[in-house]
């Protein structure tokens, strides 16, 4: 990775849903950096059993370290392998709140975190709708927004988990000036230099000039003026089923998508293992991957560790430029 | 193409907008087949000084021939360069209603489409949402609905040309029903035994079992249950995140959209040059390509036919098995 400058970072890093594949995502994230000798230290949360249940399926070892920190919230070794659970909610929401706690007395500088179910999340009691949720409500923040990064281009949401109905009484002006504002001084603070920021319309072509839906006259466009004034290199609004082939092609460094499948739908097709979910307008640096906990496929040595990878390196890179 | 009986097949075939791309593509489409000799008789529609001009920047000849008639609707060679135009709006206008009465009186099977300008069509006094709307109006039917198909599978909308906050209104069990019947009719016509459906969730995650939204469990899971009691092989609702995915590994024959943009978005990012536009429902064949009259590459010698050609061949596919 570029611009990482040779220091040691500290990552707190969560399991996440001891039924799903984060066992197996982890077991191979740190194999995979244990490996290759990167300067990191991690401090591991969770359901410790399964995770070295996942090492053995996968066929790995480790080495005991003093870089690999283990933190158990499964004192019982109860078995994990049911999804969704009671008790995994219960672990996996213990162990970000230890994130968030290392995170505050600085032994940790960012959080990168495995997948959860919101299944399980509530079965066990905690009504959050993910990590974003959860995290907001630790720091007090009430509207943070969650990014998806690959390869290409990221793309910011105006909203992510509300029901669409609710989602498109987020698309206000103020709302998405936000949203603008934290996207360009994210990539000014990785150090890209006047950024070009792509914004969707909210109906299909972009409204048409107000003939199907008057959101982009009355609340995009004029957040889009605004940007402009404030002398952002942006363009839009643009319909969402041309935008993101222009930033395939390179034409924007961002994208703002008005309501999460906007821009769920083309960045998981365009780049399914190897995008990664970015929380902004949070005081504290959080990284995740950005599926879900693949019940369907956990236990079988199925799940590819990329996006864990890609995500603690994004932390990484995130840290350096802090 | 497969399946095509060799007969003679007779298609109206529209221009489009002027101002557009619409007279290369079909300079350049009708130049393809003449070359290839495929048997059909093609009766072109709209304003012919455009279409002669677009074979003049193209570079193409075409031969005369009784397999070509020209229907002209700009009597007093008016330009045509200008965009949106009135002019270019009433000339497109007046080609769809020819191609409408050619069909009535069985002289063509069938209606391909270039494309207009919802623009030019209301500055003309047309208040049509598109192609889909006035034929529909012209056949006396209240919804019909749009279909788009690439190589790997098809997609149909349970609406298209709305607002994303009416298109929420249109997601009701008998509207989904109907949508589902109509594109699995689609596919048995078309040949395809026990063709395999897949539906799209409105809300993020597919409602995550009400947690974002009530749409799923109070509409399309009751639509997705009737389908199955009447034999059809159907899974859903999906995530429209994970859906599109395991279309294109061949998971999926039919996908149903909940609104536009959940359906276009993947597909124009899959397929921009391959995937066309069928209107489902209508008691008239009708294909189309599936941009819009791309303005700002018009009259460049840039526009590509492949979408328009497809557009004919799967429109001769669906005269072949009517």
């Amino acid at each position: 990775m570029k611009n990482i400058v040779e220091k040691k970072f500290n990552i707190a890093l969560t399991i996440g849903d001891p039924g799903g594949i984060g066992p197996e995502l982890a077991a191979k994230s740190i194999h995979f950096l244990q490996k290759k000798k990167f300067p990191i230290k991690i401090y591991l949360l969770g359901d410790i059993y399964s995770f070295k249940r996942a090492l053995s399926i996968s066929g790995l070892k480790i080495r005991k370290s003093s870089n690999l920190e283990f933190i158990n919230f499964n004192h019982k070794n109860i078995s994990a392998s049911t999804f969704p659970s009671k008790d995994g909610g219960r672990i996996s929401y213990k162990a970000i709140l230890k994130g968030y706690e290392l995170y505050k007395k600085k032994i940790v500088s960012a959080i990168v975190t495995g997948p959860i179910s919101k299944e399980s999340l509530h079965l066990a009691g905690y009504k959050y709708d993910g990590h974003t949720g959860l995290l907001a409500h630790l720091c007090k923040v009430k509207d943070p927004t969650m990014m998806l990064a690959n390869k290409k281009f990221l793309t910011l949401h105006v909203s992510t988990h509300l029901s669409l109905l609710e989602a498109i009484k987020k698309v206000k002006k103020n709302r998405i000036i936000e949203i603008i504002r934290i996207g360009n001084n994210h990539l000014k603070n990785l150090g890209k230099n006047n950024p070009s920021i792509g914004v969707c319309g909210l109906n299909p072509h972009a409204g048409e000039k107000g003939i199907f839906g008057k959101e982009e006259i009355n609340e995009i466009i004029p957040a889009i003026k605004l940007a402009k004034k404030e002398g952002m290199n942006i363009t839009g609004p643009i319909s969402a089923d041309v935008i993101f082939r222009d930033a395939v092609d390179g034409k924007y460094d961002l994208i703002i998508a008005q309501y999460h499948d906007q821009g769920h739908i083309p960045v998981k097709l365009l780049a399914f293992d190897s995008s990664i979910n970015v929380s902004l307008g949070l005081p504290i640096i959080r990284t995740s991957v950005d599926h879900g906990t693949a019940f369907d496929i956990a236990w079988k040595n199925k799940a590819r560790s990329k996006n864990m990878i890609i995500s603690i390196l994004y932390a990484c890179r995130m840290i350096n430029f802090k």
